[in-house]
C-alpha cells in the first residue's frame, strides 16, 4: 500500500480549453479528485498584462468543480493551479496534470508530490523578507505531505507567486506602506526572486542569516538549484509544488535536475535525461522520446548582456521583453535536446539558478 | 598560384558598430579592397520597418569608401552588404566579413566565393516571375566568378531582396500597374521566396516550366536546399553571394550543408558540422567550436501551424510576428549544437528548404 | 406606456471584472433580465490571439446565468456580447450594458433598441453577396422591432460577424464549394465589410445594384456610415442591434452621429455631440461631459498611408499592428472632444465609413 | 541690424531622408552655415533599441559636413541634432530646422534661439544631481547666446540626454561605481528626469535646496513647465536649445507656451495657440493650420493609472511601452487641435510639467 504519483501531459488549442482533460476523465485514465495541481503554459506574453493565465484557472475551475463536487473556490484552494504565460519560439501550450492516489502496489521509489500555499500577501510584503520566509515554511509543509525529510531528494519547487500593479501599489501608499517597487513590471521578478530564496532556504541552499531585502533581486550570488516561480497578477499568495523522489511512493516515474549555467547549456539538460535513465545521445527520438513525461526549465537573460562572451540584446529590446527571448532562447536549445516542444519553460529566473542559467528538472517514465 | 577566400566573424555593439573591421585593417589581418561581401545580423526587427540593416549598409559604405579609395556608391556596387535583421532570444550581432586574395599557393580545394547583382526592379515585378528568373541569371554569373560549374559544389547562396512599402506601390499603382501584393509585410515574403525559386532555377532544384506568379509564395513544394533569402527596405535590386568548394581555390575553409526538415532539427545541422570535418558529438566545445568560423541557416514557421505534430502560435501572435519567434527557437537550436550564439539566423525561409525547416550551411576551419 | 432604453457605463479592472454590473442588480438599477446587449472594449491586442474578449464573454455569462435563471448558452443566445479589444493610447476598458423596459410614461421620442440574428451561413456565404442580403433582412427586421421605419432614424448598427476556420473551409471544400478566401484571419475583414454592407443596403447607402461579390473587401467607395462589425469564431450568424430615435419610445436618452472623413476628424465628432443636444464647444466638460453615455466610433488606417498628405506609419510598422494605431489615434482625437477616455473605439473598419475615416455616434442623456 | 530665426518644417520618408533639407539649400530658402539645430520625430520605437535616431543623425551629419565645410565631428558639435523616437498613433516623421542669420532689419521682437553643450557624463553620474547641476549650467549659457535675461521670456528647452546600456553600466561598476537604476529602459526615464530639473533649476522654477538623488524621478512635485527632455543611446552629454521671445531679435515668428494637465488637455493647447495669435475655435483649419509652424509637446502616462478617474492600461502593458502609448493618445489630442499630425510629440515626460500631463509649446507665424 503506497501513494502513486501520475503526470499527463495534455495540449490546448486556446487558454480556456479544458477539452483534453475532459477527455481523461472520460476514458477513466484519471479521477478528477485525484489531481492535486495541473502546470499550463499558457500563450499570453508572460508578463503584467497576461490575461491567458487566469483565462485558464477560470476554465479549469469551472470544469473542475462539478467534477469534484466542489465549488470553483474549493477548487481554487485544493488544486494548485500555476499557469506560466509566454510560448514564444516553438514552444507548444499544454497542461500538465499531476495526481496522487492510493494503490495497492507496495513502495518502490518513484515520484512524489507535496502541495502548500501561504497566507495572502500586502503589497508591501512583495519582494521581501516575508514573502521569503512564508515561502520556505509551506516548502516544509508541502514536503512534509510528500514524505520527503532529506532535501536532496526535492528535484523541482514550482512556486507561482503575486505581483504588484498600478491599484495594489496605490492601495498600500494609500495606507502609508511603500513597496518594492513602483515598477510593475519589475515588481515580478522581485517576486519571483523572493520566492526563489524561500525555496534555497527550505533546502538549505542558502543561509536565513545571509537573507536580507537589499539582496533580493540584487545578490545572484544566491539561489536555488531547484526552484521554478512564476508570478502572475490573479493571486495574492504563494502557491507551492514540491516534485522529489521517495521511496515511499510507488509508480514508473522518476525526476531527475542540473542546472543550466547559461542559457544554451545543452549538456546540462542531457545532464538531467541521463540522470532520469535516458540515454540523450544526439537528440531524444522514439521511444526514448515518449518517456519523456514532462520537462520543466526556468529561463533568464543574462545580467551581463552576454552568453559565454558574446552580446545578446535581451536586455535592451523595448520591443520584447527580455523574459520573452530567454523563453524562446531555452525553449529551442530543450527542443534540440528532446525533440519535443511541449516543454515547461518558464521565465524570469531571479535567484533560481545562476544568472542568466536555471534549473532543469525532467519527469522520465521507467523503461 | 590560385585564390583564396577568407571569413573574418565580428562582434558588433550597435547596427553602425564598423570598428572591429577597422581594427582587422589596422592590424594588417584584411585588405579593404579584398573584401567582396559583408554579411551582418543586426538587432532590428527584421521585418518592414527594421532601419537598423540600412544603418549597417550606411555604415559601412562610408567607413570602406576612404579605405577602398572609392566612392560610397561605388563601394555598395562592388561589395555585397547583405544585412539580415533580428537577433531574437540569444543570437549575437555580428558581422561575417567575405574577402578574396590572390595567393601563391598552388590550389588545394576550399571555399569560393562569387557575387552578382541583378537589375533594379520596379514594384510589380517583386514577388513575381521577373524577379526569379532574374535572380537566376545573376546566380548562374556569380557561380562563373566563382569558377564553379557543377552546381553540386554550391553550399549556399545568399540572396538580398527589395520589399513593396506603401508608398513603391502607390507610385506602381498611379503607373496603372498591379503589385503582388498590398501587404508591405507579406511583400517581404514573396520578395524572398521569387529570389529563392531563382537559385533554385540555376541549381536545377526544380525546372522552369514548374514556375508560375501563382505558385510563388503558394507552392511549397517548390524549394531549394541552398538559398538564403533576405528582404530589406533599403534596396530595389537583388544581391547575390555564392559559397561552394572549388579545386581551383586555396585555404583553409571548407564549407558543407545539409536541409533542417523542421525548426528543432538539431541532427541536420550536427549533420553539416560532420561533413565539414567536425565531429559534433553532443554541443561543439574547445577547439572545435573555434574551428566553426560561421553557420548560416534559414528560419520559418510551418504553415501548417504544427512542430512534430504539437502546436506552435507564431502564425497567429499579433504582437511578435512569426519570423521573429522562428529565429528566436532556430537560433537555440543552432546554438545548441555550436555552444556559440553568433549565428547568422534569417528570417522567412519560403522556398528556402520545405515548409517550416531550411537550409543550414556552415563554414569550417580545417585541422 | 412605452419601452424605454437605458445604458450603463461599466469600468473594467480586468476583461473578467463583471463586479461592476453585479452591483447594479445589487442597488436595483438594473434587472439583469432586462438587458439585450453588451459592449465591451476589453484589453488586449484587438487582433488574432486576444482572449481578452473570450475572457469577458466567459465571464459575463457565468456571472449572468444564474441571475436570469438561464444556462449559459441561452444567454449567449439572448444576449448580444460584443467584445472589441485593444484600449490604446488613453483608453479605458469598460462594458456599456444596453437594456430596455416597459414604462408607464407616454412615449415622448428617445433612444430605441431592436434586435435580430440571421440565419445560419454555409462557410462559402461568407463575405459574399449571401452575407449582405441576409445581414440586410436582418437589419430591417431589427428596425421593425425598434418601431422605427425611417432609415434616416436609425444613427448605429453593431453587427457581430462570423469567421471562416480552417474546418469550415474543409466542410465547404469536401462538397465542392469555393469559399471567399484560404485565409483566416482575411476572413474576419471580409465578413465586417459584407455585413457593413448589408447595413449600407438596408439603410439605403448603397443601391443592390452597385453590389457584387467582388467588391467586398476592393471597392472602398461603398460603405455605410452607421455600420460597425466585429467578427467572432464563436457564431455562424450575424447577431445585429440597432441603434436610433422612435417616436414610440421612452426615457432621457438620445443618440446621433457623424462620419469622420479621417482619423483626426474633430469636426465631425463635434457635429454629432451638437446633434445630440450637446454644445460642444471646445472639450465636454463639467454637466456636459457627464451628459455623454456613451461614443461609439470606428478606427482604421488610410490605406493610402497619409493623413491629409502628412505619412503615417502605421501600415509599415512590423512591432505594432496598424488597427492598434489607429485606435489610439482616433481614442486621442475623441478624449480631446468629450474629456473622457472611457470610448468604444473599435478597429476594422471595413466597408465602415470612408477609407482610413468612420461612422461615430453618440448617446447623450437629455438635460 | 538684428538676428533672426527661421523653422523650417521637413518631412521625411525615412529616418535617413535628408532630401527635403537639401532641396532646401538647392533653392536658396536655407543657408546650411546658419542651422543652429534640428529636431527631428523619427518613427523607431523611442525606447532603449531605437537606432532610428542615430541613423538620422549620422545622415544629417554626413550631409551637411561638406555643405558647411566642416567635417562630420564639427557638425556634431556646432549642430545640436536632436532626434525624438516614436511616431505612434498618426504622427508623421519630420524635421524641425532651426537657423539663424543676421538680418540688416530692425529688432522688433521675435523668436529667439541659443543652444549649448554639457560635458560628458560618467554612467553613474547619468540620473543623478551631477547631471541636474550642469544642465542648468548649460542652459543659463544658452540663454545669454539667445540674449534672454529674463526666463519669463523663455518658453521651451530642448534637452537631448543619454542613457545607461549594459555595457556602460558593466563598464561603471568595472571601476566600482555604482549606477542610478541596473534598468536600462528606466534609465532613460532618469536621464530625462535629471535633465528636466536642471531646466527647472536654471528657470528658477525649483531651488537647488529642494533637490537631491533621491528626489530625481520620485518627488513629481518638482517640474519644468518648459523643458522637454528626450534620450538616446547614441550621446553621452547633454545637447540643449533654448526657445523664448526676445525684443533684441527680429522676424515673423512668435513662441507660446502652455501645460497640459493631463494626456487630453485640450484646452490648454488650444490656450498655447490662442497666446501665439491663433483664434483656435475648434480645429485649426486653412490659413490658420499653415500659420503653425511648429508644435511641441511632452507625453507621458499617469503614474496613478488613470486620467480624470478613468483607468488607463498603459503602464501595465508589456507589449507596448507606455512611453508609446502616451505619444500615441497626446499626439491624438494635439491633432485634433491642430488638424496637423507633423508635430513634435515626445515621450517621457519625468519632471517635464506635472504628472501625466506635460509642457506644450507652439511656433505661429505672424500674420
Amino acid at each position: 500500500m503506497a501513494r502513486r504519483a501520475a503526470v499527463h501531459r495534455v495540449p490546448m488549442r486556446h487558454p480556456a480549453d479544458v477539452a483534453g482533460i475532459e477527455a481523461l476523465f472520460g476514458s477513466g485514465a484519471l479521477d478528477p479528485r485525484a489531481i492535486v495541481a495541473i502546470l499550463g503554459k499558457t500563450e499570453g506574453n508572460g508578463c503584467v498584462n497576461d490575461f491567458t493565465r487566469a483565462y485558464a484557472v477560470s476554465a479549469l475551475a469551472a470544469m473542475l468543480a462539478p467534477r469534484r463536487a466542489e465549488t470553483a473556490r474549493e477548487v481554487a484552494a485544493r488544486v494548485a493551479m500555476v499557469m506560466s504565460g509566454g510560448t514564444e519560439g516553438g514552444l507548444s501550450p499544454h497542461f500538465l496534470v499531476f495526481s496522487v492516489a492510493d494503490t495497492p502496489e507496495p513502495p518502490t521509489g518513484a515520484l512524489a508530490l507535496g502541495t502548500a500555499l501561504t497566507r495572502d500577501f500586502a503589497p508591501e510584503e512583495i519582494g521581501r523578507l516575508p514573502q521569503v520566509l512564508a515561502t520556505a515554511q509551506a516548502v516544509r509543509f508541502a514536503m512534509a505531505e510528500a514524505a520527503i525529510t532529506d532535501p536532496a531528494q526535492i528535484h523541482y519547487v514550482q512556486v507561482k507567486c503575486p505581483l504588484l500593479t498600478s491599484e495594489r501599489i496605490a492601495e498600500a501608499e494609500a495606507r502609508g506602506a511603500t513597496v518594492a517597487t513602483q515598477d510593475t513590471y519589475a515588481s515580478m521578478g522581485l517576486s519571483r526572486g523572493a520566492s526563489a530564496l524561500g525555496v534555497a532556504l527550505a533546502l538549505g541552499e542558502v543561509a536565513e542569516g545571509a537573507l536580507e531585502d537589499a539582496a533580493i533581486g540584487r545578490d545572484l550570488s544566491l539561489y536555488s538549484s531547484r526552484a521554478s516561480a512564476s508570478a502572475g497578477v490573479e493571486l495574492t499568495r504563494n502557491e507551492i509544488v514540491v516534485m522529489g523522489n521517495s521511496p515511499d511512493w510507488a509508480g514508473d516515474l522518476v525526476i531527475a535536475h542540473d542546472v543550466m549555467r547559461d542559457g544554451i547549456d545543452l549538456p546540462a539538460i542531457q545532464s538531467a535525461l541521463r540522470r532520469a535513465g535516458l540515454e540523450a545521445n544526439g537528440q531524444l527520438a522514439g521511444a526514448e522520446a515518449e518517456r519523456l513525461v514532462a520537462l520543466l526549465a526556468k529561463a533568464e537573460p543574462s545580467s551581463n548582456g552576454r552568453i559565454r562572451g558574446r552580446r545578446h540584446i535581451m536586455n535592451d529590446d523595448s520591443d520584447i521583453n527580455a523574459t520573452r527571448h530567454a523563453r524562446a532562447l531555452v525553449g529551442g536549445v530543450a527542443a534540440a535536446a528532446t525533440g519535443r516542444t511541449d516543454l515547461f519553460i518558464s521565465g524570469g529566473a531571479e535567484h533560481q539558478g545562476p544568472d542568466g542559467g536555471g534549473p532543469v528538472a525532467v519527469i522520465v517514465r521507467k523503461p
